[in-house]
Order: C-alpha cells, then sequence, then structure tokens
C-alpha cells in the first residue's frame, strides 16, 4: 500500500499521516518522488483504503498490486487525444511519421522532409543522439542535428520527433523538436521517464526489447504522473529466438494496449523487422489492426546511411508503402 | 553433401557411386528416407556437385547448408494453389475456416457447422484426437467425432481440417476428412510427416511453439518429397516471454513464408492470442498481410467447451468477426 | 474436474456414475485413456470430490487445475531410484552417459564404448533413428545401429539409451536397449508418450526446446499413468534470443524439478551449448546445482561426425572433463 | 571504418584526416566521443587500415564489424584482477557480495553487515536509488542511505556497491561507494555507462534483461573507453518464456565470457531465480561454473522488505548458503 501525497502537502500533513500509522503499530517507509512524498506500507495494516485517502494533504492511496493507474482505461475511458499543429494522434486517424534513422546533414534532412511530405507524411524522425550499442559507432550531429530538422520539420509542415538519451539533453529537445522520444534501451530508465513527464511536451514511449505490456504501460505512468499526459505509445519488437527478422513485432500489443489504456499507439515496423522488405506488409497490419500510426525509416541512399541502413526504405519503395498505407486508411476508417 | 539416388536406382547404380568415391578417399555414410537411398559425404571431397550428379541413378545432389529446397521460391517461383471442392488456397483468395477446439458430439459439430457456413466460412475445423499438455484432459471422440464432422462438412459445403497426431492414426483421417493438420507440438515429428505426405492428402502444417521459420519450412520440406505437394502452412505464435498473451502471433512469418516459398500460409489467431477479444483484429492483420486465409474457434457455448473455451468466439462474436474480415477482403483483394 | 475410472471398472459401474450425475443436472463428456474410462465435467457441479470418489469403480477424482500428480513430491515424497543392472540414479549418485550423437558403424561405437568406460561413464548412448530438421541429413543406421550399441553396451559394462521417435520403433529399441530416450521434439507427442509407458522400460525423457518445467513434469505423467514409473528427466537447453549458443542451458531446472517432482534429472551439456568448449564448465556446474548425472557426445573425430561433431568432445577432451566431473564428485557427495 | 582520434589530436590533424579522405571521393561523418573525435566512413574506401593510421593524431582504426575490442582477451590476455582494499576479483578468487535489496534505515544495513561479514562474505550491496518499475513502489533513501552504507561497509570491512541510476547521481555515488553497480535496466543507457566510466570508481555492469552477451561485453567497452579498466560483469539471468523462475540464469555466459573477455564475471542468483530458495543451488554452480564471486540478497526479515522480499534470504538460510560455497570454493579452487 502507498499513500501518495498531494504535491502541496505540509510537513504537518506528512507527519500526521506517519503518527495515525505508528500508533497503531504500523512503520511506514517515508520517500519522495520528486516533489510529492510518498509514504509505503509493508504488509498488512489496520486501516481501510478510505481512512486513509481522508487524512489531510493526502493525494490517493495506491494498492500496489494494480500496477498502472493514471494511464488506465479505468481512470480514463476515453481515448486521449494528442494534438500537435494540424496533427491529432488518437482520435481515429492515421498518421504517419517517416524519416532517416540519424540526421546526417542539413541538406540530407530537408531532402527526406520533402519528400515524405510529398508521399502524405505527417511527422519527420530522425536521431540526433543515436544509441548505439557499439561506441565504434555513429553517435549522432547534436544540436546541429536538432537544428536541421527543425527547420525542415517548419519548412515542410512536419511534426517533428527525436530521441532524448540523457537527463542531460531534455533541455535541448524541448527548444528543438514537437515531440521527444523514449527510446526502447532507454523505457525503463526511471529518472529520464521523470525529467521527460516534466518538461511536459508530447513523449513518444518505444517498448523495451524484452518488456512485458504491463511493463511500457507502467513506464508511461511515470511519465504520466511527472505532469505530461500527452503520450504516444509505440511497439517496435520483442527479442525473440527467430532470426530471420532483426525483432519479432508484437502486433496483439496494438489491440491489448487500446483495451487496457486510453493511450495512442503506433508501430515502428522499421525497428521490429530490421529488413525492408517487410515494412510494407507490417504497416498495412498496424493499420488493420487498429494502430494511430506508423514511423518508418527512409533514406535517399539506404546502402550510404551511417546506421540502420538495411532496414530503411528507398524513396520509391517508401513512396509505394505511404500509398497502400493511405489506401487501406481510407477504405477502412 | 548428399546424394540423393532416384526412388529407382538400382544396386548397381548405388554401388556404382560408392567405389566411385571410396576410389578418391571419400568413405560415405549410406542411408535410406523410405524407399529413396541417401549417400552422405562428410567433409571435403574432390568431386564437384557436378560430377556427382552426372552418374547413373543420382536425383540430385544437395548441399545440407542450403536447408530447404523443393518448398522455396527458387524451386517453384509460381504460388502453388490448393483446390478441395470449390474452395482454392493460395490463388489470392482469403479462405476462413472455423470450427470447435474439440467435436464435443454429433448435434454440436452440425450446429456449429450450420452456423459458420451461414457467416461464410469455407472449412470446418474440430479435434478428434486432441492433443493435450496434461494426461487428465478431454482427448476426444476420436472416429466417431470424425463422423460427426464429416457428414456436417457434407451437409454445409464446407471443407473439413482435423489434427493427426499419431502415425496410426492417419489411415483414419484419410478416410473423414479433407486436409489433415499436423499440430504445432509434432512439427518436427518426421516420422509422422513422411507418413502425412505418403497419404497423399492435403496438410495444414502448424509452425512449433519455438520453431523458427526455417524449421517449418524444413518440415514442410519432409512431407513434400514424400509425396504431398498440397501444403498449407500456419501461423499460430511463438512461444516469448509476453504473458498477457499465450503465444506471440509473428505477423512478420506471413510475408517472409511467402518470399521464401511457393506454399500458402494462414493464420490461426485463436491459438496465437489465447483470448478472444484479440481474435478479430488479429484475423484483420492477417488480411492486410497478405495471409491466404484464417482457421478460428468458435463455440455456441465457450463457457462449456470441453477445451479453449477462452479462445472461442461465442456465434455473435464469430458473426462480427468474419463480417469484418468479409469487408476487408471486399476492399483490398 | 476429471473422474479416473479404474481400468477394471465394468460398464455398469461407468452407466452409474454418468447417470447419478445426470440426475443432479451434470451430463458430463465420456472419453477414453487406453484402457482408462474419463469422465469430464466442466464447471460447476453439485458433488463433492469425496462424494464422487465414493462411487463404485472410480479411481481418482482430479482437479484438472492441479496440473500433474504421480510424478510430484508430494505423492511420493521420497526420490524415485532407476536400477539397470549395477548403475543406480537418484540416490544421490552421479552418472555419465557419453557416445556419439549417430551411431555411424560397429567399429565406431565399439571403439567409444571402450574409451569412455576407461574413463568412468556408466553409460552409452548412441542414435539409430535421428530426428532431422532437415530431411537430406543423415537419418540414422537404424537396427543395424541399435544391434551394433547393445554389443558395445555389453561387452563394456554399460548401460545404453538411444532415442525412439515414432510409435512403431518402440518394440525394436525394448528388444535392444536398457533406456529409451523421448527426444526434445517429441515431449509433446503424447501417443508416443503413452507406447513409451506401457512398454515399461526405464525412459529418458528430454524437456522440449521451449517447454515449461510444468509441461515437462505433465509429459512424464503421461508416461507414468501408462505403466513406467521409471522416469529420468533430462534438461538440455530452452530456445531464447542468445545466439553464442544453440539453446540456454535452464540450470535453475535442476533444484527446480526436485522439489516438486521425486524423478532424477540429468543434464545434457552438449544439447545446451552446442559449442564443444562449455561442456566442461557446463558439466560441473550440474554437479555442483544437484543433478543426478550428464549426457555428453563424444566422438573420435568430431569433423568427421555425420552429425554435431561441432558439440562433441574429442576423447583427449572427454578425457579431461570426466576427470573434473569425477573429481568434484568425490569432493562433494 | 571508424577512425579514432587521439585526445589530444589538433584541429589541424582533424582537418588533414578528413581533406586526404574528401580528396579521394570519401565524405566522412564526423562525431564526437567526449573529448575523442570520431571520424566515420560508411561504404568502401580505397585506404588500408595501415593507411590511415599512419595520419597524424589517429589513435586506432576500427572495422565496425568487430563489435568489441579493449575488452576482449585477445587485446589484453591476462585477466584483470580488481583490487579495492583486501579484497581482489578477478584472480581466481570467489567473492561473496550479500545486503538487501533496498537500505532501508541505519540500523537495518549495519544489522546485515555484521551479519554477512560473520559469514565470510567480503562485500556489502544495498540500493539507495532503486529503478523501480512501477511509480508507486518504495525508490529508495537516497544520500542518508549511501552514508549508512559506507559506514556499515567501514565498521566491518566490507566493500560496498550500490546502484547508480542517473548521470546526475554519479558524484554521490563516487564519495561514498567502493564499486558503481549499472543495472540492468540501464545496461543500454550510453550516456550513464560513459559518465561512469569517466569517475574512474570500479564498476559492477549487469547484463540486461535481453542483452546478448555481445552487447554486454560492447557495454563494458563504453566504460572501459571512458577510461575505466576496472570492470566487473554481472550475470542475472535473461528473461525468457519459462515462468516458474522471475528469469533464466545464463549459466553458459560465464565461461563464455571468460573466454570473450579478460574481466571477471560474478553472478547474481537472487535476481535471476527471483525466489529464495533457489539460491544455494545456483551459487553453487556459479563455483563450479568458473565465477568470480556471487551477489545475494539477505534480508532479517525478508517479509517486511520494502521490495524483492521473495528473493532475499533469511540470516540461517544465507548462512548454510555462505558455508556450503565457502566449502566448494576450499574444495576446488
Amino acid at each position: 500500500m502507498l499513500i501518495v501525497m498531494r504535491n502541496n502537502a505540509t510537513l504537518k500533513d506528512i507527519t500526521h499521516v506517519i503518527t495515525t500509522l505508528e500508533d497503531r503499530g504500523v512503520f511506514p517507509v517515508v520517500n519522495k518522488n520528486g516533489d510529492q512524498t510518498l509514504i509505503g506500507i509493508a504488509g498488512k495494516n489496520p486501516f481501510t483504503q478510505e481512512q486513509l485517502t481522508a487524512l489531510g494533504g493526502v493525494e490517493d492511496v495506491v494498492d500496489e498490486k494494480k500496477p498502472f493507474k493514471r494511464v488506465s482505461r479505468e481512470f480514463h475511458p476515453e481515448p486521449t487525444v494528442i494534438r500537435i499543429g494540424n496533427v491529432t494522434i488518437g482520435d481515429g486517424s492515421f498518421t504517419t511519421f517517416a524519416g532517416p534513422c540519424a540526421i546526417e546533414s542539413e541538406q540530407q534532412i530537408h531532402e527526406i522532409a520533402r519528400f515524405v511530405k510529398s508521399q502524405g507524411a505527417q511527422g519527420l524522425r530522425g536521431g540526433a543522439f543515436k544509441p548505439r550499442s557499439s561506441p565504434y559507432s555513429f553517435q549522432g550531429l547534436g544540436e546541429d542535428g536538432l537544428r536541421f530538422m527543425r527547420d525542415a520539420g517548419k519548412e515542410n509542415g512536419l511534426v517533428t520527433v527525436s530521441e532524448v538519451m540523457d537527463v542531460r539533453q531534455v533541455p535541448l529537445l524541448v527548444k528543438y523538436v514537437d515531440m521527444m522520444q523514449v527510446g526502447a534501451r532507454n523505457m525503463q530508465n526511471f529518472d529520464l521517464l521523470r525529467e521527460v513527464g516534466i518538461a511536459g511536451k508530447p513523449v513518444m514511449l518505444k517498448r523495451g526489447l524484452s518488456a512485458t505490456i504491463e511493463e511500457l504501460l507502467l513506464a508511461a505512468e511515470y511519465i504520466y504522473n511527472s505532469g505530461s499526459p500527452q503520450i504516444v505509445l509505440c511497439e517496435r519488437g520483442i527479442r525473440t529466438f527467430e532470426q530471420s527478422t532483426r525483432n519479432t513485432l508484437d502486433i496483439s500489443a496494438i489491440p491489448l494496449c487500446k483495451q487496457l489504456s486510453h493511450l495512442p499507439i503506433i508501430v515502428d515496423p522499421s525497428h521490429a523487422a530490421g529488413r525492408r522488405d517487410l515494412i510494407k506488409p507490417l504497416s498495412l497490419a498496424a493499420v488493420a489492426v487498429g494502430a494511430d500510426g506508423v514511423i518508418i525509416e527512409t533514406h535517399p541512399v539506404p546502402d550510404k546511411a551511417t546506421s540502420d541502413g538495411p532496414q530503411s526504405l528507398t524513396f520509391p519503395q517508401f513512396g509505394e508503402c505511404a500509398n497502400a498505407v493511405n489506401a487501406l486508411v481510407a477504405a477502412t476508417r
């Protein structure tokens, strides 16, 4: 059982809760989550949830066995709709984000932005800070890259999204992009989740390579609780024994998350498959299964890409994929 | 390297191949695959593939590193189309098989057959021999069940499919059903694959719970080589760490198998998800991704089903799912 | 709930149970497991377990939610000890089985038997029928191989074990070997489990590549119920995303099975690792964790083995491994 | 191909490398890794590795296909030995770290430190910042906890280790503990790896829940390259389909890492199993397989622990486990 105090709870409120507990032989653990005081009780206690909720300064009393709460459908039956400029995510429409794995130059990101816009994309993706398994791989252009992408987005009327890897990068991302992405490898980097939530901008939260759906929603709960309800979940494949694809796209996660949560969810077929020949069918599956969008890697010359070339679509391939997706959306939504 | 002799190769042919090898210091292992003699060479040998193929009675010289051959696209670029009565599988159409997990009574299978036919299904499924993890679970009605299903299929113009679990059951299945199913747990029961292939009837081959796509195609190769080219692959979910679904539907397997093989492939969302609330979206994903059909469990009163109740659709749910599938097929094929 | 009738229950007994149920509005499903009649009740029923057990001809009333029973520790608190000649398994001793993946010739199996005996092994393994993912791989010497191995075992005082792949092979295995092995790919081939149990010889049951521990014990329950309590479990690695080993040895399975079941359990490091450089440390781990033995592949010239060469130890490597194992056993048991 | 410039390379050096490349039609991507300039070349280039290494200011030219380098055995054939006070890790001895999941109070950590010391432990573990899947779980005592642990370690002659979750916590950890732990969820938090490496203190790096062994070594390479060669790897279980343990201890990872790398590696049976009844056998397996130590959770009253109670040993259980481990170490090393 966890007693969540209000942000504005006074020391007197907090002390009162603690002494109330101790008077009945319950010795709580007191803890901080940012400005919020959390008072935890292990084992049994003689109080009902109602009695504790009634104490001064208490915001909520949470049964830790129900793992997530504020991102759940029970808490918020209507779907969350995220609005950025003219783009809406979560209202039944289908949003296509596209762009390179990494922003490589000003010219490159502008060229890609123009093209994906012409094919009906609404969002532009591109990495400025790259999480790379190997320290010898290209690590990204940093702030320069973000500036290039911001300009390319503005010129072409595209919403921009880029990954934040470190709490120290949050202010930079806030300055330049419309939506911050928390990558799969950072899905349980809880300090980053908190900082991103405090920043208050829309967040795209990718599922970790071995994260369960429940853990994904708990990670979203961290962001939500820190102040940002504008969260887009992203299914990008999980790690399994099958080796013909880089990861296994868990297509069931889309209807499941829709049932369990009010948050929108999109599909990243590029990282799921790791090979370009599967991007089109997987994007169509995303439309059919009810996803709110896709995020696709495309590059004018994938073989020269600094990273993820094998999974990036060429421009003609992206055009073909976008056409098929748009046609299926038109026929079914 | 494996030298595959023709079925009608004489002992003289075989002896000649062996002595030719031994004269150059290569000591082969001789083996039988049914009527076919296989002559295996481990390690390096001084002969080219062409030289060996030219010897009398040799059908083929196979590099074991290329794992499957006759079920591959290279071997047979055109898609295999399976025809059973009026039903075709693999020609771009979409076939819906439906029925109970287990045939429970004559009345039950007739009632289900009538209903699924009325909703546009072309095939009837139902287990007469049930593979059950526990020896204390219901094991099926056996031959009675097969007869009930054959009659229900005939009366309603439905193609029938049922699982064969044991080589000794093959004749019974041949007698009663249109298509024999090899279940996930038997995907690498190689003797069963061979007997089923020899029987010559169409086969539905389910992917094993932890089988790679390559292993699925190799299992199909066993059936193909034993005499039956009429094989429908079936993706039914793989085992992963995610626990909110019984298995994880590997949706990428459908376009991948289509690339690698000429065989049709269908999706079993019921066993993949293990819960009825995901059957409709996963069936739609199957249509979108290019599958040749679905196989869905439905039961008039799932809660009273002898097995797999939680994943069986009620009749109204099946009707809703079939309507949505049919509408998407009509809009996209 | 499942009512298990005695093998000698009369039709009158069975009819009485059914009418007793029907008189209270419970309509059971009646089923056969070999000679045994099983009467299944889905959903709630007004009878207690005691009331049903008291009916004539009833052997047992099983709650299907408790998945395994007769192989459990609760059912049989003392460990099962299997005795074959001078060899005992399950009594706290440590038994080493060794031999080639496949029996390749009479000379080969005799040479190996002599060597492994000289290093302290008690058992001889070797495949006569090989389950091969590819139909183009070597399939084994069949009955000839079994005869060669029987003789090699006798001459060297080694207990023999070989895999049975098909119900039709059971009589052959009964004739030639001391212990029949059910391989990982057949762990849920329920008809084979039953036939092997009826045969009554000791059985080595390998865990399936994606089988849970519960499923392994349920498979053992099939064999146990069919008449053979002499079952040795075998942990041989499960399929995971890690690719530097062929499978991942689940070392925790050994103490877990010991807790849950009275059956002995051994470790197969060769198939788990798929590479010879890990066999020695994994064998030592097996000793330390409390396993009842190991089964190790060894071959005089692994690079010329018809199968599984990369995981077979050379004779010097096997000698070194056996010495280390024997020393650890001597120091700790 | 990646050209790694020396830390003290001048702008002139860097410009010279770039113009040399561009003169031959190669347009590199320039990047920073801390103070180090990295010049990346995608695709083919007309230069040999030797030609590029010969240019002024170049430290190394790395083929990105060889994934890790400085932590590999080839680079450093002798095992790395880490010395902290009287404790050595990696020299063939066996080190036991023990302590609570979370530091809960000054009294608690002192009580535990005294006890584990009395049982022969050399290290004290305890979390001050807890990574919790749920934002409603206890998050740790922070700096107070670290101070309590430092004092408990000093009084009892124990080396201390605690987890760092955020780059902003690094200075605090440096101040209070002997060894910083990077947790499984942060194994690919590359900025954290870098900061921890720069700090220069010994690091315990835990394998991610779905990380391959190669990825673990690449993560170690990040730390190594940032300045700290004192890294202890830690195998703590990977995520698989098996549900009777929290994770599956990949025991093969220990001999594999020993082969591939010169770094020491220890085993965390508590997080691997997630249940206390397996800690002793898994610890013994760790000794047998050649690990450099174990890290075990223990708590005076596990049922009242704020976290991970089910996997924490009681004091008597820890005593029994430590005795068994010490006896096996004495008998075998």
